[in-house]
């Protein structure tokens, strides 16, 4: 196929890009919490730093068990496929004329194509499997590098906020100068990432720094009255 | 399509669970990794709740745009499409032949195919969209609501690694009942996730306890070197 046409960008920008903005997200939004309810920098620095290892190890590896997951899903549908065409072959055949049937093809050409492609079981149960199921081969290695890429991304994306806790001596300080910083990069990322993916660049900008936003806003908020 | 066939789970709990199973994680190794560090529950529970509200927003609302945005990438893929057909129409009639020749089709039918399609171009575009792109047409209504639900269920497990410092006065003594609680409830939602998705439970249940504790692990010994 050539999705290519559609979509030019590199995937490890992507990854990177992806990993950095929801990096920036949740530890900006949980320092700002605690800065609401805390006396010292040296707490939000810990929590911080606590949540970005615990999140870039629950991003990246659970990314990449998902991708593993995900091929032995498909792993089972072919399984089941390859049983379904040689046990019952009509069934299939029927399938196959069902699925032209909706896109108006006639029934003389669904007999055709049923009958050319049960000539070939692999590549008959490859065509179920794509145009029955919709399912697509995944791709492991490609899986674990892009888990792998976007947990490393998220911590250093959730550095960034943290900078602010370190350059200054409260927590209130600390909250003024990662909310300058935090916003200017998600603005950044926010952008680029909407721009990758073919999207109006502006308008995921926006989209992400106001999800930042309204989450530090919000934990702010709940951490003030709770302590 | 029927993939009714190979997926019968109700969709609302399969975003409970996702939520549950995600919201027991990070919370849990954030709650584990300060409690390494300071002397207080209450810091724990401050930190910990501003995590879930934190993840919440960011999981729900992020997971709303970003359903929004497929809707709209949808929008643009389809709309090059229909202008595709209507401008180079023989390229497309390509195209067309290109996805049956991959199938062992023969280039007879693959040229009657082709014709029969490009009779309705609102079904030939439909065809193009799902066979040469792969694109689903996106729910956006479904969406959003399981955005919604995700977020919500995010909450409801991210409270139970807390309750543990709720009902005990260390942070030593919380981390033992939250760990016990955590685990126990990662091994359920664990195991029902993975059957849901019709993947070995067992296996699932464990890897799912593994993310977690991992994370855990790993949040409380960064926590507590530099704290």
């Amino acid at each position: 196929m050539h999705e290519e046409k559609h979509f030019t960008s590199s995937d490890l920008i992507k990854d990177i890009v992806i990993g950095m903005s929801d990096g920036l997200t949740v530890p900006f939004a949980l320092a700002a919490g605690l800065s609401g309810a805390v006396a010292s920098n040296s707490i939000v620095i810990t929590a911080g730093i606590a949540e970005v290892v615990a999140g870039s190890i629950a991003m990246g590896l659970g990314g990449y068990l998902a991708g593993r997951t995900e091929v032995d899903h498909y792993q089972t549908e072919i399984a089941r496929e390859r049983l379904e065409v040689e046990a019952v072959p009509e069934v299939e055949k029927q399938e196959v004329r069902d699925v032209f049937s909706s896109y108006g093809i006639s029934p003389g050409l669904q007999d055709q194509l049923a009958l050319e492609l049960s000539q070939d079981k692999n590549k008959w149960v490859d065509f179920m499997m794509r145009f029955e199921l919709g399912m697509e081969k995944p791709d492991v290695r490609r899986a674990s590098r892009s888990a792998f890429n976007i947990g490393a991304s998220y911590i250093v994306g959730g550095m960034v906020p943290l900078i602010g806790y370190f350059i200054t001596n409260t927590p209130k300080q600390g909250l003024l100068v990662s909310s300058i910083m935090t916003v200017m990069f998600l603005l950044i990322f926010g952008y680029v990432k909407t721009r990758l993916t073919g999207n109006r660049p502006f308008y995921g900008a926006v989209k992400t720094v106001f999800i930042g936003v309204l989450a530090a806003g919000a934990a702010y908020l709940i951490a003030r009255l709770i302590s």
